[in-house]
C-alpha cells in the first residue's frame, strides 16, 4: 500500500482511542459519563443547526471539522475539566506532546492542515473558532441543565467560574448566551446548584 | 424563549439519545461495542482526511453533515445490523416514523433540509452520498479488522454478505475499495474469519 494512504489508515484507526476518554459531563437521563468523540460529534451538529446565531457568518464546514478534532489531543494528554486548576497548568505541554504524535501520523500537509485548525481553535480569534468555542460550552451546558446540574453540584464550582468560562461563549454567539446561556447559569445559581459566592 | 430556539435546543437535547444505540462493531483494542455517535463522528472525520479519493470530487461539507445525522433516526428505530435479514424488512418503515418525530422537532425549514440530507444519503445518488455510504463501511471494516475480525466471527457471516455490501463501496471511491476494501475483506475470508460459501 502506498505510504500516504497507510498514513491515513493508521491515523483513522489511532483516533477511535478518543472515544475512550470520558468526560466529566453526564448524558442526559442522569446518564453515564459522555466520552470525548460524543461530545464532539454533538458539538458539531450543534453548530450547524444553530450557526444562524453566530455573531458573524462563519463558513460551517470548517466549524464543524474544528468541533470534530478539537480534543483529539486527549488520547494522549487526557480530559482537563474545565474547573481543575491544577490539571490546567500542565494541559498546554502534554496537548502539545499529544499533537507531535497524534497529528504527526498524517501526512506532511495534512498534519499541517490539523495543527492549523487546532491553532485557530486553541487562538480562538476568527468567527468560525470562536463559534466553535460556543458550542464547546453550550453542548455540555444543556446535558448539564437536563440532569438538574448534577456535574455542577458534583464538583461543587462556583458561580465566577462557571460565568467566567460562559461569559466567553457571547464572542461566538451574544444570542445564545444572552438568550440560553446566562439564564440557564442564574436559574441553577439560584436553585443551589452553583455556588453563589 | 422564541419558539425557533426553543425547537432547535429541544432536538439538540434529544439527538443526545443516538449515543445510547449501540452497533455490532467493537471498538479497536477488542474494547466495548461501538454507538451510533462514535461511528458518525469517526466517518466525519474519515471523510474530511480521505477525501481525495473519492471518484468524484465531493462537497466537504456535505459529506460531513450526512455522516453526523444519517443515523439519527436509530434513536427510536433501533440499529438494524447490515446482516440482520428480518430486520431490514421492517427497517425503512421503522426509520419513517423516527424521522416525522425527531427531525419533526427542527423548525420547518431546518426539518425539511435534514429530510433532504438524510433522503438524499439513502438514494445514494450524489457523489456525496455515495462517499459517505463509503466511509459508513469503511469505518467499521477498520475496527472490526484491528479486532481480527471479531464482528464478523460472532455473527457467522458469509463472503457473499461482506461483499455485497462493501462493493457498493466502490460506488463512492474505486480507490478505497480496491486498495483498502477488498484486500481487508480477501483477508479476513482467508483466515476463515468470514465463511467462504
Amino acid at each position: 500500500m502506498d505510504e500516504r494512504l497507510q498514513k491515513q489508515l493508521d491515523f483513522s484507526l489511532e483516533i477511535d482511542k478518543e472515544k475512550n476518554i470520558t468526560r466529566q459531563t453526564h448524558l442526559s437521563g442522569h446518564g453515564r459519563a459522555e466520552n470525548d468523540a460524543e461530545h464532539a460529534w454533538h458539538m458539531a451538529i450543534m453548530a450547524y443547526f444553530l450557526k444562524e446565531y453566530a455573531n458573524e457568518p462563519v463558513d460551517i464546514e470548517r466549524v464543524m471539522i474544528m468541533c470534530l478534532v478539537h480534543d483529539l489531543v486527549e488520547i494522549d494528554a487526557g480530559d482537563t475539566y474545565a474547573y481543575d486548576d491544577e490539571g490546567l497548568k500542565t494541559q498546554k505541554e502534554r496537548e502539545e506532546k499529544a499533537r507531535e504524535r497524534i497529528f504527526g501520523m498524517l501526512p506532511d500537509d495534512q498534519c499541517e492542515e490539523l495543527n492549523a485548525l487546532f491553532e485557530e481553535f486553541e487562538a480562538n480569534e476568527t468567527p468560525e473558532s470562536r463559534f466553535a468555542h460556543t458550542m464547546d460550552n453550550l453542548q455540555p451546558l444543556i446535558l448539564n441543565n437536563s440532569n438538574d446540574g448534577g456535574d455542577w453540584v458534583r464538583h461543587g464550582v462556583n458561580a465566577t467560574h462557571v460565568l467566567g468560562r460562559q461569559r466567553k461563549s457571547a464572542d461566538g454567539s451574544e444570542f445564545l448566551y444572552k438568550n440560553v446561556i446566562e439564564p440557564i447559569v442564574k436559574n441553577h445559581i439560584a436553585k443551589g446548584h452553583i455556588k453563589d459566592e
